[in-house]
């Protein structure tokens, strides 16, 4: 094992849309981190709303900012308390650190912990640099036959593991999926690995109507061309990938009696919602916040071809190319880009 | 045990504002119902919203309709296939008939059985009459220390535990009930005897918050005169029972992460709601239509003393006097109105 | 569509060992029925218990039994209330009729109606004759890709399905199955469709144990060769499908802390379990009774492709070898006989 | 605020039946936790299981060990990361350390915490001593009108509401409670404050009987005289408080179809169970390991009068009397001993 070095090259936010490159140096574990050499990093829609409006709600950047939390990378050090045996490991990082002992923490809900340390959330740096450092168990190792872009995309496809579990899918659900961006696409093929039998996907997009039937849609339908309440779904549950508030609306009144609507993109602070159809059919409309206990399951989905992450990547970055990077997006054909802070 | 009389006075609504009273005959109960001669009947804000405005939502009053579905009686005959050992019992009545064999009735939800006969929902008639047909396992046996008033009130009870399970009420839990009218008291005593600690009730009206007090509130909120999500109250659970759109929108700003809030008052068929803090502590909202296996608590909760229904009676009513029952809510110091159709 | 024939071919268990064929009428359904010209019926091993022993605990064969409720078939006659559309639909049965109305039925256990009626087991009649009645919506329409041998076979493929609920097994988890009979293979495939990572299968016989690998195990064990408390599986579930005292008893002491165990197998009506081990780790111990809403997740599970159930089939039969396909299981290389009524 | 001592009597276990008492230094707080001066502590029967025989199951006592697990004291110290205006605080103390981080503590069951610190459990030293440490959120601020006795017992009662938790008891449910001894008896009051309509207790001896009628006990049973299982209890849920192989035995048979019976009392490692009876009635057997969130209610059911715990100290005992705190049992009439470090 090669010596790591001092510094690292570091693309630092320091306010709206102001990017640069410094050298910092290369940080150092505590007993029960490791040090991971980065490798891939994938482009969140959080990264560009930071980098383009300095702020995510009560979340401002008020100092340097290191951007990017959807990553993976090799381990390169570790703690005092941590085995040796991990150095050279690939792993994919689960980017948070919860207290452990707080209200929410005690009660499995880590994701909701008060003092969370979350990546590339003000004030906590994130992964586009040359090493981070992770507690020990949220290093997950991959095998030889997951890519490091597949083990980064764990982050997302994370937050669609997280939605199915709050919309209770299960093997013969119905599921509507509101659209077929990165999170749409990725909800899609994790509805399948979940047992779903059918999984409609509405955009506005045809072309991305066409793309979400390569990734598990069992049916996509245009939301402008079609009136969807009146097609009377009836769907076990409905997830959101949009935040527009008229998707929103509509994909709540598809839910069966009984059923599910979870709320992942966002949007307004507040909505408009079909609160008699929420009463009359008793649906649960709830949303989620980042995930507990997913990557284990993640690596399973990609390992085994469940889930097909690899196919998303359609840019690809250099450090010096964040920018780039956070404006692939403008590009309606671009789906996922990663940035590669050590090539 | 007396003969039955062939016919029975009946208060007919015949349009909006329209009631009278007719004879009709007694029925006759299938195999597997009994015959319930009617001893009280609580009035419901939907039996008032019928006769005021002739219809609620979808459900309207095409054809002449018998009102009230709180109810409680003696069992006076038995179909051919129910115990005639029954005759006599004094019974609270569950005002349903499911059909048993949907997918939501296969489920355990029969409360959303698309088939279901409702008393006093278009067509189907309800208990201002002198006798009334259930099937013989939803009339319940109730101790002789229950009053026919609380075993009638068995059913806004139910509405109220209900609430308490959708809202996963247990011991120690805390809880926002907004308002104090008739179910917003009935969900403070049913939440004390689901043990929440904290029961904090709001409403506008001085006299009925202090009512609350006496009827399990450990606190009370003017809405007005507090911002009441400046207080940061951190509830497990808000129940609304107002339909107001700010008590709702305020409501849920008040649960803590991983909270529930249940919608049980109606209003607007849409309101605007907080999406921002439901996605982001992963609150549950829902609502609630009817209920199921509810009244063997109801009526433990009332013969233990946990829950004080016979207090909340304010008025006694014949069946000539249905319009004044329905009516008695006019009086801002009316909680319950309560008609016996057989004196 | 031709006319229906007034008498049926009927194979029917006298006694212990006792099988004749008779001429029987065919029957006629109720107003909320369908009518089935049966395709194909799996043997299981409930009706090879009732052919050996005559019983299955308090269940005794008193009067003349027609056996088998693994079927499928083509509706050839509907009653009243049921859409004339769906004759000539091929289907596959889900064989009990529940009250719908106790107390088990309205909490959405209908496997547990006290009052259920389920084919081939004592009074009722079961499935190795021309034609049988079912309630239409327990008849559920098959893709023609589906067989019906397959379509039979959805009544085991259930039974696993259960057990999966119950085991609680989703996207990555990790499962022990005890035994690579057909429940065992059957448990196997549909814990992959649940999504389990790790699935371990457990059997003396080496031929078995290869054969499980063919359907979805990830390992198999020889639990005579090896100790496999000793291995420290620390699953998150663990499966019984051989009913023997000892694969219950390790398999328990396998599952790791809240954890689950699901006893399928039938056995003694008394086992020793590990109580300290449940105890310290909070395992839940549980077993399943047939099943409730399955049939739509298990179409689809074949009809994907995720469950294989037609290479299950190892014989097949006519009526007037129906002894013959009773008695296929002595022969260790058999797995499922399958027999038709009307060939 | 006074000095704190240097030193502090303590009641140290050196083996079997060797106690001694020793002069140790009073511990200094970590910066999360605080510094307790112990007021009350109960004696529990794992202290007298230590005492008697030199271990339970594999803990075994192979270094001084100072017992008492179940206690209440004032907040005389605290970390540096502590708010100071604790100091003086009255409190009931939750006695462990779970390490917040492994797989079972993120999943919310941090009782099952491999790494857990709890009291008097070896290597972990008790509370029969004068001064003790604890993370600062597991002790818990108890009203002025919460004996220190009561606030001692909340251990006991987090017993009870686990096993109410698992055994799912809500208001109405019917509950069969095995044994009349502490355990038996805190487990049917918090029964009756969960909601339970039906608690059914059974002991052997006639006093112990009497005993649960006057808390919580709707009926009691004597096991001898009569045979349990005819009598066709059906209940909801059975909790056992004896160990006893037949009492388990027999109090599984008493749950209805999809019920729980929740194994509290200690034993033999294996027990014969009814298995036909938990496959064909899917009842759910499980047991309990500590606890996990159940301060906060305990207090609130102490505090509002729901359970008294003061009522059931039968015996007081200073440091020096620890050996006949601990032989308090032998006395049949004995209910729970306490001692008093600091007296």
């Amino acid at each position: 094992m090669s010596v790591n070095p001092a510094t690292m090259r570091t693309s630092v936010l320091l306010g709206k849309k102001q990017l640069t490159i410094e050298d910092r140096p290369v940080p150092v574990p505590d007993p029960d981190q490791v040090l991971i050499k980065v490798a891939a990093v994938g482009v969140c829609g959080s990264d560009v709303h930071y980098y383009r409006e300095g702020r995510i709600g009560d979340f401002v950047v008020n100092a340097p900012l290191v951007l990017g939390h959807e990553l993976s990378g090799t381990i390169v050090g570790v703690g005092a308390g941590v085995d040796a045996g991990r150095l050279g490991q690939r792993v994919a990082v689960e980017p948070q650190r919860p207290c452990g002992h707080c209200r929410e923490c005690r009660s499995g809900a880590y994701n909701l912990c008060p003092q969370m340390e979350f990546y590339a959330t003000p004030p906590i740096d994130g992964a586009f640099c040359g090493y981070v450092l992770i507690q020990a168990n949220f290093a997950y190792p991959i095998p030889d036959s997951v890519s490091f872009e597949a083990a980064a995309l764990c982050e997302p496809l994370s937050v669609a593991i997280t939605a199915m579990r709050k919309a209770r899918v299960a093997p013969g659900t119905s599921i509507l999926v509101a659209g077929a961006g990165p999170i749409g696409i990725i909800c899609a093929q994790t509805a399948k690995a979940f047992g779903a039998a059918e999984i409609i996907v509405t955009d506005l997009v045809p072309e991305k109507r066409e793309r979400a039937l390569k990734f598990g849609a069992t049916r996509v339908i245009d939301p402008v061309a079609e009136d969807i309440t009146a097609l009377h779904l009836d769907v076990n549950a409905f997830v959101d990938a949009t935040g527009s508030p008229k998707a929103v609306y509509t994909g709540i009144k598809c839910v069966r009696p009984g059923g599910a609507a979870v709320l992942v993109g966002l949007g307004n602070p507040d909505l408009t919602l079909p609160v008699e159809h929420i009463q009359n059919l008793e649906v649960c409309v709830t949303g989620i916040f980042r995930y507990t206990d997913t990557w284990p399951a993640a690596i399973h989905m990609v390992s085994s071809g469940q889930v097909d992450l690899d196919s998303l990547v359609t840019g690809q970055f250099d450090l010096d190319h964040v920018e780039a990077a956070l404006n692939a997006d403008l590009d309606p054909a671009s789906l996922k880009a990663v940035v590669y802070p050590n090539t």
